[in-house]
């Protein structure tokens, strides 16, 4: 699915590569996707993701409301969109393979997560 | 959502205290809800769930079609129920809360699988 076309008409932000977009633990609102550029999925001091052009990150929180459960560094200047909570809700209720892609995109997180915990 | 109800029309399936149910790196066709007894979610030595009456388990790979991620080991003489693909796919698309319910254990576990990386 490319989420790209289903986000056309949302507003995009710039960060410059370097900025930390949010931090573990920190409380959350929203969930982003890029749209030109990359970002880094960091726990602790170790990446353990990278969301290129046309990924999502952030959809924990809007998944179970709780805090950041890691914290997203810009790699390059990016380009990304602002998804609230009424939208993701939204988008799951509404498009039939929004839910199955965010599963996917958990399957995978989770899978590198496991990698990690094994060396 | 009360997983028990969705799925009362299953085949259970009993197995003994200390029973490995699926191995992690082992191919997948199926998930499992808990019936009756605890289930433990192992990567390598390390316990990181435990899926209690009402809570599913091996539902990664209905979502990505690879092989385990984790092992999964009977507590207690625990009754099952077994979910194919087939079932799982009806389910995400009929159940409104079903895929928002699976996002949501995702999300948990993701979670638990940090804080081990941070031990």
């Amino acid at each position: 699915m490319d989420l790209l076309n289903l986000i056309s008409n949302v507003d995009n932000e710039m960060v410059k590569a370097g900025t930390t977009i949010f931090t573990e633990g920190s409380i959350a609102d929203c969930m982003y996707v890029v749209v030109e550029g990359s970002v880094n999925i960091m726990v602790g001091d170790e990446v353990f993701d990278t969301a290129g052009i046309g990924d999502m990150f952030g959809e924990m929180a809007m998944i179970d409301a709780r805090p950041r459960s890691a914290t997203a560094v810009a790699n390059v200047d990016s380009k990304l969109a602002k998804i609230d909570e009424r939208m993701f809700l939204f988008m799951i209720q509404q498009t039939p393979y929004f839910a199955q892609h965010v599963m996917r995109v958990m399957a995978e997180r989770l899978r590198n997560m496991n990698k990690l915990n094994e060396r």
